[in-house]
């Protein structure tokens, strides 16, 4: 079903920004303005909107997209140019690109008309798509304590026995369990010095020691919304300089979640964590931004970075995830998923973050 | 390290095509050319290649992409333009972009420089990928020696107590402890009616009865080369028009397998086995082309299909995966990996296909 309130908001932003025609191709941008996966894979598949409302649909007649009310249909099948299809769509002037479309489309597309210009077309589906209405709040939050739950379990089976790659593949499969799908990917288990590597995953082999973080960076997507979470904790014992950044950390994150409200910058949550992890004397080990935007995907706008200018609105959805990183050392994260509200956030996740030293029973 | 002979090539086939620069991008074709993963994910990660044989990456501070020699590096971290480097390299003119890159970057250097025409950049590199060298041959072969187990594992395997999805995960389980990577995708197991849709993977709650067909398209990456095969077998019993369909999916494999040698088309292949299954009855019934090619990537270049005019050389490597499909009753699919030699091709893969019915036992 199109959900036409929602075309209609795009197209709004569509007139604000100067845009008359864009191409939506991103598939979580196509279901969440038709309830239905498009998943073209290296096929051509988009959406075309018009600021006068007309909205086409180009689908390869393999993945079966059938038709629906208030879409133009076209359709067409291995050996024929979707391209044509879509260039006989489009008037002259800018076009606004779906930023994830595969650069084959859009520069077929540019070949077959000489007096189209390419422009950056996301902004309006992005916009609108950050600002979560009820039904996708509610999803969010059972995502969310989905998450809880699959920390809890992760940190419970910490054991000397058990290598990042087997606690790691073990949540996964407790994810599983808890209805996410398939597009689950590693979860980030970490380890002591691996924990200062913002993207290391879990690796098989990697044996944890008395005295290491542990560090849980946990996401999934459960009925299309995604959840997405970090807590560490400590092994057996915990140096006293890897405690101070630990509540360094954790102070800034609570600084970061006090700063939200209608109206900041996306920039002004990221400085007020930032702050807190520079006065400690960590500002050099926060290599991150502070948080990204989550949704029908896990990072998607607004993100909380020192250059995103962006302004948080109700309904705004974005995790907070500050960090200190010292190589060969430590690495500590603590992240929460929050949804903007009329007078501050709502933080989703409700795992405790206090320090935990874990091992010791 | 870089494999200065394979940037050599690429230059080569850029110069017939009359490509003085090209982007290259997508993580299989760096990693093919530098050993190394760049793996940017949402941010931008590309090497530029110009035919006067400069060599020029651009990759995020964060990524740990380290120099080499032979190749100029720009680093720029999060909040820095990317985009204002690569187009400071860039002579005027055409620019091929890789085919795969998000639409976001190639858009933010075209609005870089006006004097930048945008073209599809990724023959190059592709075609000269398609030509496996000795050592990829060698890694082709031992990921294909695996998926012949894996394929024994799931024949042997077959149980009535066992859903779809139960043995697909006993498979991918077998892979990883056979060295398949974590980028490991549903295994597709297929019981009875649903192996008729070709794209049916694996579902939790479906049971064998007795006269299914069973259906294994089982694919995994190791040591950064894909294996990919299909055997299709029967449980307890097999009627008559499913062995006859059984021996003309068989009999069209093998027309196929013997119809390439250096110098055919691409094309022809796929004709071989589309005329075997046509004249036997089916031709409605067989509705994907004959195999796609195969390497560091699942799905690559050269395809056969009708539509496809590539002329088969030695060293390419690709699949052989006629199938007759017949909905709600049965799909049958053969598949094997093969290389192009001087006078025919290897098959990769040996499992006997020889119309086998288990579970008699």
């Amino acid at each position: 079903m199109l959900h036409q309130e929602r075309v209609d908001r795009v197209i709004k932003e569509m007139k604000r920004e100067g845009l008359s025609q864009i191409i939506i191709a991103d598939d979580p941008a196509v279901l969440w303005l038709t309830d239905r996966k498009s998943e073209p894979m290296e096929r051509c598949g988009a959406l075309l909107l018009k600021e006068n409302g007309e909205l086409h649909a180009f689908m390869n007649r393999l993945f079966c997209f059938e038709p629906m009310e208030g879409m133009v249909m076209h359709y067409y099948s291995d050996g024929e140019n979707p391209y044509q299809l879509i260039a006989a769509e489009l008037s002259p002037g800018k076009v606004g690109f779906d930023k994830n479309w595969a650069s084959k489309h859009t520069i077929s597309v540019l070949m077959e008309r000489e007096d189209l210009i390419p422009v950056l077309g996301s902004d309006p589906v992005d916009i609108c798509k950050s600002i979560k209405d009820e039904a996708e709040k509610e999803a969010l939050r059972h995502a969310a304590e989905i998450n809880d739950r699959a920390v809890a379990y992760g940190i419970q089976h910490i054991h000397p026995d058990l290598d990042e790659k087997t606690l790691s593949d073990m949540i996964e499969q407790f994810f599983e369990e808890q209805g996410a799908t398939k597009d689950i990917q590693l979860q980030y288990v970490c380890y002591g010095k691996n924990a200062a590597e913002p993207h290391h995953g879990a690796v098989a082999g990697e044996k944890l020691q008395e005295g290491d973080a542990v560090l849980f960076d946990l996401w999934a997507p459960i009925n299309n919304y995604w959840c997405d979470m970090t807590r560490t904790v400590f092994y057996k014992s915990c140096s006293e300089e890897h405690a101070k950044i630990y509540e360094t950390v954790k102070a800034a994150q609570q600084a970061a979640i006090d700063s939200v409200h209608p109206g900041v910058k996306m920039c002004e949550v990221d400085a007020a964590a930032r702050k807190v992890i520079t006065d400690a004397g960590y500002g050099a080990y926060f290599i991150t931004r502070t948080g990204h935007g989550a949704g029908m995907t896990v990072h998607e706008p607004p993100e909380a970075s020192p250059s995103c200018e962006l302004i948080a609105e109700p309904g705004m959805c974005f995790s907070i995830e500050p960090g200190i990183y010292i190589p060969r050392d430590v690495g500590v994260r603590i992240e929460d998923l929050v949804i903007v509200t009329e007078d501050g956030c709502e933080v989703l996740t409700k795992y405790p973050k206090d320090l935990q030293i874990v091992g010791n029973d």
